[in-house]
């Protein structure tokens, strides 16, 4: 089965408002083996409306349109799906008693008559009742297409298609499309696909399951997709795709699905009965922030030291003086000694550090991008990673954030007997 | 000048990410004058882009792509636009060496000839630089039309398009498109809207400049758009109400375009020659992150302590810990007692804290979204704002920063002789 989605609204075009109801959709159409072919979005204009919807329902099974469909002058797709079908408009009596009761049950005394347009609709559709609006939604057939009409406002829209919609359409497409998310930290996107470059052809003559990339600030992930009779059967594809994907990728792979590499080293420290404490100087925060964003983190995080400024290194997490004015605030052991000292300071199992520079300017020589993160725990010596990142402050901050929390992911997955990495 | 935008990529369609970049490309475009007409998106699929394109190339004046130009064989935009024009992928030798120079500065031994999919192009296609990532965007003409191929990656795509795409177009468009936005904080859109209600009625009638608003978490931007013959009228006529919106909102107005609230924060602290220290308990070091995401940041934030775990809170803070046991860390004199600490410890001129419940359980009876967030300084006595607000974690702990920075920021800019707000 095929679908097309076509969101209508000038605000769309204008970027006033993101696209989300066609994400949506999209995750609910895929959930239930329908292809999304396409998406349109095309402005408040019943001429342009009607020409994007001709060639959708000539190219596609399924159409859902989202918008238009309020009271308003500008809500004009009940026209256009009209226009498309060459029928009059028609106004249903009892949508017309439904929308007066509605207004009288709010204790609304009058009813504008602007409100009548939501009880029209092209003759030969049929209304979608709206448990959470006014306006109803809108199911027409154009020779073998469907179309669903459905409102702009995201909780409308949800609850019309989830009240019906979303059965017809599974129903209809009679398979069932599963996919798994890996996540991945630590490898560029070209690194991944490289790795995985046998595989992927391999599947590719097949075209099921799939592999799909993508490349987000830092991370890459990697999209098992699997078409199948029943759920157990795409499961079972998936899983034997993904044990080859986590063979392939090794401890770049993090998490699947919702997981985030904050939450995994939450559980990783809950697992081990560990804690962390962090000490931060080009971060600022983040790295704490981070930690502290799953839920429950208050068992895991202990909280830590923002050394921004250079003396605070010294004065309030007392790393040595000395070593501070010989070698700057931007070096591998002075990210030891921070994490050493917030590990001792704060009373958790491991002390995890960051310095270096975030631009945009070199700080005493050193280049933007230098970054040093630095972890101390209970056993081995000191881990250190020294990172020679790119790109601007955020993105060099974030990076750091990202590399701060895997140092301490991969001791804590790494399993027991395997010697800690060579320092980088 | 009419333009079309087509979204390329199956993660689209399935709605693992939700175009963004349509939206952005959206205000963007409309503020240069040229009209998005409809926006499409589309798989990682030869046929099906050639085919979206030509439609979209025989409408439209110019089209932006967005996504499918990177090294994976699911990045086919490249081979579509070739087969749109009917032309050969040809391979620039340029490019191999920019990509190859690109691995070596960054340290990587191997280059990964995958990547060599970024340096082809179809024929008589112009590569534009991209200085945040590592594929090229494309420009290319199609009979009258100009087709601009960008990167998916929002960073990428937006360097390439500001970087000389958006005065190609606006030089094309003619009429000068001006616009500013204005930033405020702690209002509601609603309460925005009611208050620029009347000025916003009066200008509608001649519908140029224009009003909009834009709600982002915690945020409610106003947007002033005019349409004028030359930049300077346009200008003219945006500071003219620009002055009549700032009377209307008053100090909710933090700043204009670019602005952050933590780059506000840090401008001003840097005028009254005045620094910044925090303790954070729920915001967990996002506040700290925040004051420290502007570059030259260290001249203002020294740092802070991230008091997680409540005896933290007692241990390397200082708080008192009777205070602590009687009331509880969730209390408004905790958090002056953090911020009062914090000052001390760090030497700053102002000492900066939160405390409260993120959630999602309630904690010691206290409801979720209870925060206090206290700035001691070293004039008056201690302001506390006490919220409580409504959410998610995420959303309740970036409230507490914007409000934590939106004290400081009021302090720091309120006019000399008036009295430090009541105590809320």
């Amino acid at each position: 089965v095929k679908a097309e989605i076509v969101a209508i609204g000038t605000e769309l075009l204008l970027g006033d408002v993101v696209n989300g109801n066609a994400a949506w959709l999209g995750r609910e159409l895929a959930a239930v083996g329908v292809d999304v072919e396409q998406t349109s979005a095309v402005g408040d204009n019943v001429a342009r409306i009607a020409e994007v919807l001709s060639g959708a329902v000539a190219r596609a099974d399924v159409v859902i349109t989202t918008g238009g469909l309020g009271p308003t002058q500008d809500d004009v797709t009940r026209e256009a799906i009209a226009q498309l079908l060459g029928v009059p408009i028609v106004r249903d009596p009892d949508l017309v008693a439904a929308l007066q009761q509605r207004y009288a049950d709010a204790g609304r005394a009058d009813f504008p008559p602007i409100n009548l347009r939501m009880a029209e609709y092209p003759a030969g559709a049929r209304p979608l009742r709206n448990p959470a609006g006014t306006a109803p939604g809108l199911r027409v057939e154009h020779g073998s297409c469907v179309v669903y009409a459905l409102p702009g406002v995201p909780r409308e829209m949800r609850e019309i298609f989830t009240g019906g919609v979303r059965d017809e359409l599974a129903g209809r497409a009679g398979a069932v499309v599963a996919s798994r998310a890996l996540h991945t930290v630590g490898l560029w996107e070209s690194e991944v696909a490289q790795r995985l470059g046998p595989l992927d052809d391999e599947l590719a003559a097949a075209a099921n399951p799939t592999l799909a990339y993508l490349a987000s600030e830092g991370e890459t992930l990697v999209r098992i997709t699997a078409k199948a009779p029943s759920p157990a059967s795409a499961q079972a594809m998936i899983t034997a795709v993904e044990r080859r994907v986590r063979a392939l990728l090794g401890d770049a792979v993090y998490g699947a699905d919702d997981d985030t590499l904050s939450a995994v080293v939450h559980r990783s420290l809950l697992d081990a009965g560990a804690t962390v404490a962090v000490a931060e100087s080009l971060t600022g925060g983040l790295l704490g922030g981070s930690l502290s964003s799953t839920p429950g983190s208050s068992e895991t995080f202990r909280g830590g030291v923002v050394a921004y400024a250079t003396d605070v290194k010294a004065g309030v997490l007392g790393v040595d003086e000395h070593l501070l004015a010989e070698r700057g605030p931007v070096d591998a052991d002075v990210a030891v000694a921070m994490a050493s000292a917030v590990r001792e300071r704060l009373g958790a199992t491991f002390g995890l550090a960051t310095t270096g520079v975030a631009g945009p300017a070199e700080q005493d020589g050193v280049p933007v991008g230098t970054v040093h993160v630095a972890l101390v725990g209970p056993q081995h010596r000191p881990l250190v990673a020294t990172l020679a990142l790119r790109g601007d402050r955020d993105r060099i901050r974030g990076a750091s954030v990202r590399a701060a929390l895997d140092l301490l992911r991969k001791e804590l997955t790494r399993p027991a007997g395997e010697a800690a990495p060579e320092q980088r």
